[in-house]
């Protein structure tokens, strides 16, 4: 049974999509349901600009009023030297930095070129230091960037290796607008993997076009262990109005754990937290497993049916064996 | 490249769970594009009671409109011997027969018990004879029933054997309710595939809890290279109000082509295709990527950033190769 280890993205990149803005009080007790699902790691919000993200302008209360549960990691995102002072003095386990492989992509999400982000995020590690706060850059558009198309994998391998030269701990591989496939997937974490065998990896699907489970299998057959993913789904794309964004945490926990991975989550609390979102938010989730139910969650069986089967069921099942 | 067998439900199982009559020029006008697309099989309709499903009311005349494609198989659903004889009067294909190997479920939505079934199935291989139309059995709920749950490898195998000895060509393992997972698909795949290597096998997923595409990765790699799927997803679920049904064949094929499969299929005509559906059913399908694009469906570079790149792009990749 292979132990998983799954991060959640909902309270920083789910709420920062939200139009509404979530109480600080309702971000805090949603993390800390959360941190009793068994978790990883939980991003629990940005170091940005409040100006930029007024979603999470409360960064430092959110930080201040969880409580922290021992073995979950709590990472931020940290976008410049101004966030990573403010998130050190909030006590992070982990700066999450943000940058994207594809220079169109870059520029038009950090409004910069990726030389300037890369920079920019250099000085962060630099603040943050060798101390006990772990540093993770999540590298956006690894698989295909919407105006720029494909990426090639010698850019994608060439700013890993630019960031592990920092020292930093780990690297994330975002499927930014879901355009990875499955063969990809596992062609692109195998050269990861042989090539940056003592970086922690994790993959960060979308599901916009429906491929984010597939591309997950795909990615623990090639030995990843470590994934993203959004309670309920939350998180979307800019790019398609409508389509599908971060992969639902639900949906893919159901799975693995179907598959009998060790993901040492509790998939009901997860479902019970999910359920809590729609009245944070003010609009269902694309949640699969909250609508359908888990797989063995059985209907009853209607009464003329079970009337009926009293009758033969047993006869019948002999016949069949 | 292997080549992969698509086989269209659309027009029977789709229609059949639609509130809206379909005219029947409509049905015909849309299979004879569906023609065009490179299905190996499609399922244009079914030869139940008019009065049990007056969606299909039509069969005879949608039979007797559409203009068959060479190398298209026409196929449709056939009940009972009555039905039996009135498709072998519109000169089939292939008849599609369907029982559930589960006794809840197939009582529950065709209202006998499993022998009856079976014995009403036999007439009807019976009656179709050696001749030229080929026999395919549809096997609801072989990955799990909503009333009873796991459902035995066993009693799967069993049922594909009484109907291997009576001389069908090909079974569908249907996961009906979306209760399939991976590991469990690709290991029943196996069993399948080993003990019935002269059938023609077809694995027929929905998304329910949205595992459909990553079902099909295992599935391919157990050998199956048959797929049922539903133009736009359309074809519900009894058991989940808003849950997803039958997987979307654009998004299937959509990532088979990308992982390099031979699919026969034209993909930028079953997306037109599926783009009628709404006008035809009067709401909206599931269909990811009708609405996100396929993957190399690029968006414009915002005229900010595509300024700036202009400036420093070339530099910049130099830099990071």
């Amino acid at each position: 049974m292979k132990r998983l280890f799954m991060q959640e993205v909902a309270t920083r990149d789910g709420f920062q999509n939200e139009k509404t803005f979530i109480e600080t009080e309702d971000k805090i007790a949603l993390i800390n349901e959360l941190s009793q699902c068994g978790y990883a790691k939980i991003e629990v919000t940005s170091f940005t600009s409040p100006k930029a993200i007024p979603a999470l302008r409360d960064a430092e209360a959110v930080m201040a009023g969880i409580k922290r549960e021992p073995g979950v990691e709590y990472t931020v995102l940290v976008p410049n030297v101004r966030g990573a002072e403010r998130a050190l003095g909030c006590g992070i386990d982990e700066a999450n930095l943000v940058m994207s492989v594809s220079e169109p992509h870059n520029r038009s999400n950090l409004r910069m070129n990726r030389e300037q982000s890369f920079a920019q995020l250099k000085d962060v590690v630099g603040v943050i230091g060798q101390g006990p706060v772990a540093v993770n850059v999540s590298l956006s558009t690894v698989f295909g960037c919407p105006m720029q198309g494909d990426v090639p994998v010698e850019d994608v391998l060439g700013w890993i290796e630019r960031f592990a030269a920092l020292g930093v701990r780990g690297v994330t591989l975002c499927d930014t607008t879901g355009m990875a496939y499955p063969s990809q997937v596992q062609a692109l974490s195998r050269r990861v993997r042989e090539q940056f065998p003592h970086l922690q990896v994790t993959l960060h699907f979308h599901n916009t076009r429906g491929m984010a489970l597939a591309n997950t299998l795909s990615a623990l057959q090639a030995g990843i262990n470590r994934f993203d993913a959004s309670l309920g789904g939350l998180g979307g794309c800019p790019y398609a109005p409508g389509a599908s964004g971060n992969v639902c945490m639900e949906d893919l926990v159901h799975m693995l754990d179907l598959m009998g991975y060790d993901t040492g989550m509790d998939i009901d609390r997860v479902l019970a937290a999910s359920a809590l979102l729609p009245g944070l938010i003010g609009h269902d989730t694309p949640s699969q497993i909250l609508r359908a139910g888990k797989r063995l969650d059985l209907h009853p069986i209607p009464e003329h049916v079970h009337s009926l089967s009293k009758q033969v069921a047993n006869a019948d099942k002999e016949r069949v064996q």
